[in-house]
């Protein structure tokens, strides 16, 4: 059947928007368009359909998660600099009864000491950072095992 | 050509070695060996090549690295509990110039306090936590696209 | 008069929205629609009127509070988990004149160490935790005795 | 039938008997008995009678504890400043089957920074802080609706 | 030529729309539009032209200055209450090219400790606080000054 | 009347007589002395006189203080490095009747961690950092305004 | 000669008194009396006779090792809860002659993060933790063998 | 008058009573009731009468503080090792109106680092620590300026 | 029956072999083949057979409980410095199934402030430290009573 | 004999000269001379002469002390905001060989929390804060008593 | 005499061997054998002869300080890594009863935080840390300055 | 060429003074004097000279630094204790552009916890500590070899 099984949603965070444009040097120089038709491409191989939401807001970000996440077979999220501290956010991701993976673009462990506390990563099932918008694909690999085993 | 073009190591820190028979919750049923095969084949498709070592021993996996490492390509460390504390294994690793992927089977976020700081991340490409198995097929991913890029 | 004489807002912080389907456990099988009609339904019985307001978002819950507040009697919020780092919400409730209760359905003391801080309650009357929707009963009676007295 | 159902400790530690004569601007004019009166008076109420202990030892209320606590279906407990740090009170509570609400007069999150920490509420059903001798009114209605749930 | 030469933006946080009517003693009199008004007049004897915009969401103050920073000559913020948590907002800032000034109409110093930290000043060009509303001018001072040179 | 009406004393701690010839990339070119002409003469367009004072030495700066202070109008004081542990000079300026501005050529904030705290601050009106030798200038308006409202 | 040549004191803390009822999962099903018999038995083969004393209070705890203290040969105290704070108790200890073990019946090490610390500890000759009631037994066997030697 | 118009309590703490007994390098060699007496001798000189309390327990000590505090002209008070974690001692003494002077014997500045911790010194007037049984000279003599000034 | 029913390991860590010879004041004069030898002795009292082991490697120590733990009965373990950091020897532990007691020769928290915390101690049965050789006997005793209930 | 047999030094600290002046109400109207005086008076009445140093600089206040104490038999010092952190001083006094008193005259324990920390009264023999000018009384009270016996 | 009188040891500790070959702008660009031979070759000017010794092994160290220690006159360490968390091989420093000095390459206290930390320092008789090979030189002459006294 | 070739300042801070005369067993007998003729002698046998200083006055030892350290070739500095606290010392130092040895006569990392901490050695090429006047002769050796490589 040429549909897809399942449905996985991209999450992303504030400034993430931005990517592209600031600091390439961190961030590479793909938009979060290119990487999300990158990991759409990606799920696609499958049978996974991503559908991609970006906001600037903590309150968005949970509204799109308590909408659509009770019908998503999996998540992947870059909260961007929420990953800190909106715990807001990781209530909204805890009540999720899918895999849940948390993927950041840059290695927060080299960054500064306080990007190395993700309040978010307790509640998912694991988390990739550092391995730049690759990270996203090792993400899927896991969602698509995951949900074939 | 059939053989494979890069070498990757992979490095297994103490108890990874129980793999398979402590904790199956947490860590699963497969042994150190089943995921060494895993990996292998993996990264066959990709044509890379992977040397597996196991060591008990902070002094051993040192020398391991410091043999093997300038002749690598890439990478893969999951130094077990020595991810904690073990600042000579981090500066071993600083060392090297080819990426190197730090994986955890376990999401160490979601475990004791005292296990969310590696000292080794800091100097790695970047970490995965808690994809299981898994977690080494998004890394040798990411060796692949960072080494033909 | 049949008139309510106090005008009473309910506020309800992000993920709340979730009650009754979220970890039942921890937070009872009332919904918050259930909790707000148990609380206008006390309120009624002091002459009090309640208008309940929900939101994911702080900037809303800031918004809210600063049109609403100044004509308010009292205020019983939830802040769910900006409880523990909203210092805006903090500085919007410290504005207003009249009485302001926390409520906290779990008890905050007996979970995560984090949710032992509330950026909130200095800035209080006071707080109620851990005494599942009964601790609305008890803020709604507080408030009646102290607008009564 | 006209005698009481539930039987309700109301313990009360250090300096409480001191109430309606010390700082009057935080902890009102109100003495202990007074209080105490008002308490036994809303639990009659509901079919529930009180008994009444303070002391100003810490041993005497775990053994005033340890004596009736396990023939109550109640306790109200104000520990005074033995909230702080007696852990051995803590311990006492634990022990306790029935429920148990730990009220505080004064808004302790708007005091001294020490003031915060509470080592009882971990092992109560929750806390009510700064709402004054209502508070202890919240926690009769609270052990009323869990009791005859 | 009688157009203004350099666009700077005047950015405010949440509460800041309270100005005038909150605490006096601490913040003054004057509203926001009213210390907006002064800061335009100011810019406009530099040949500078002001947009201000006020917003209680944290989403939304970072999605204007994602906007409009790009084309902005320089940047006046005061973040309120976000000034403590918001990383997210930080970040945003720090993606700009343009200076950037942290202001405070209160000194943060000299109250609650939380408010000594900004997560915001350390990719600003630099912080006024304490100086009421002629901090702002400070700010202006200084963006004419650097543009100018 | 040509005299000018104000006393402003600009006060200089230890290391400041470097300034022009240490780390231009972060101080800038100017000497002190090009400085304090500068406030100088944006002083006296608001009627005010500079007396500034240089030091080394913790003990004559409060000597100056004590001295001077009781007769000026307004201080502008850079502390140098003794902005981060000399209670001996805050308490001297706490006892100071007229406004004080804190001013720091570098962003205290983007330095290091212990460069952050200043002892001084709470006793001062305010404190502004990092805008080079224009933050001198913001200070000399604001102790105009203060001194003309 | 039949009698017991050395006096050993067994001191129970606050709640030991509870033993057999409380918890038994963590504190086995012996009551306290069950266990000074086992210990009293026990010293009995190695001529050591015990009085146990059991108090709520540590005001008395504290007078009976001042009164009875002097004339022991060796004290086997279980601090309860006063483990983490009575440092009045340490100071009563650290006063005697004779060698003091401290016991605990369950893994402090294991349970929550306050109970590691023991004020006590440092002025005892040793800490036995973990083993039941058959820590007991280790520290009477120590008393023999050092009060023999 | 022949009679002592002020009335003092000394009251001392827990292990007090075993002075002159225990490590006398430490406390000097006399006993308890020597340095009463000469407290009270010293005393009768300025009029003031001397009531001594001592007590190993918390409790007693609040009820002594509070039956004859109200009455008491001046309190010398030493804490002995509830000094360090008493808060119910503490808040007892913030109800009294008389002047408390907290005295100890031996340097705590000089010993472990949790004896330079009072919770009690902040609502005395002041302490006295390290001058041996003169200290309570020195508190005599502060009594007596200012109940005479 | 003559044989021992019961495998014990005795496991000793880092500088134990230098027992007998450092610091006899601290640990007594007993060489390690002593202590071994009078555990034994006792251990074979009971139907034990003690294996010990001793090793100055982390590494080493590992491997001989990965290889002998799963068929021992019960463990006695002093991992000399390696208690305070080697989280490799705790995990190692934790798989165990049997029986496992820590203990240390020396009073641990009678010394440094960092030699009271023990990594190993939460996933053993329990502590004994501070009893010299004595501490042995104890764990024997406790071995015992555990194995034969 | 009619000579003073005794040599006492007085050194005050920083921003001591300003008493009388700086906030009354925390240090009373006395002027520092005012203070000598009544020092000198008393200890002339225990044949103690005093001599008064006052400075307002560290190295000034060392100096003193270098050249004065080897000869003096006995040395009050309030070492003003020193106290705090000059650790220069705390060396300098800890080679002195008399006694030494600290004393101050607010109640630092009821201050700012870095006020509770002196570096100084670790090598006094001990310290006397919030009594006013009645502190020195002591002071001198305790050095006769000393000196004496 | 031609023998070399004294014998030292050259410690080098984990990841040392990769001296010359990693990150030279910090560390320089000779081998250990390079420095090897020079330490030997300036103790041989004053009569003492180098025994070198070099293991990436925490183990090995400490075995071989065990053996070779007692019979030594002097040693020089540098543990690497292990400086910052091997309890375990400052134990065995501890151990030895000849002078032994810490040397470190680079300036620790000019790299990353944890750098700063040795364990082993306060066991050493001192240290010297940032003077590159040279720093090696200081230690021979201060072990010859000291054997030789 | 008799002359010498390099400029080396000797720096003492306060206290140092009083060597050979304070704790002779932590800093020996020798006095200052005697360490800068040994220095200096030392130094004589490289070309280079030495210029000596010593004050107890922060302030001093900066102006004697800013004015001799331009022309220096080489600065051996002990700060005594304003190593701990000094930052104006540190930004003084920080300003050199030749090679500056911080030395220490005692270990500083076995006495007080607070000596671990020099605020100065991360601006200096790096430390000596606990080697006594030896010490010195390290810091000359390592400036000639750095002077003349």
């Amino acid at each position: 059947m040429s549909e897809n099984t399942f449905k996985i949603l991209m999450v992303s965070g504030p400034n993430l928007s931005l990517l592209g444009k600031r600091e390439p040097k961190i961030y590479g120089t793909d938009t979060l368009s290119d990487i999300e038709k990158t990991v759409s491409d990606e799920a696609g191989k499958y049978s996974m359909g991503v559908t991609a939401f970006n906001s600037e807001s903590e309150g968005d970000l949970i509204k799109f998660l308590q909408e659509h996440g009770p019908d998503a077979d999996g998540v992947i999220i870059n909260p961007g600099a929420l990953t800190h501290y909106s715990i807001a956010l990781r209530d909204c991701i805890a009540f999720l009864k899918c895999p849940v993976v948390e993927v950041h673009l840059s290695n927060l462990h080299a960054r500064e000491e306080f990007r190395r506390t993700s309040v978010i990563a307790p509640v998912c099932d694991g988390q990739i950072t550092g391995l730049g918008k690759y990270g996203y694909l090792g993400a899927i690999r896991y969602l698509h095992e995951k949900l074939s085993s």
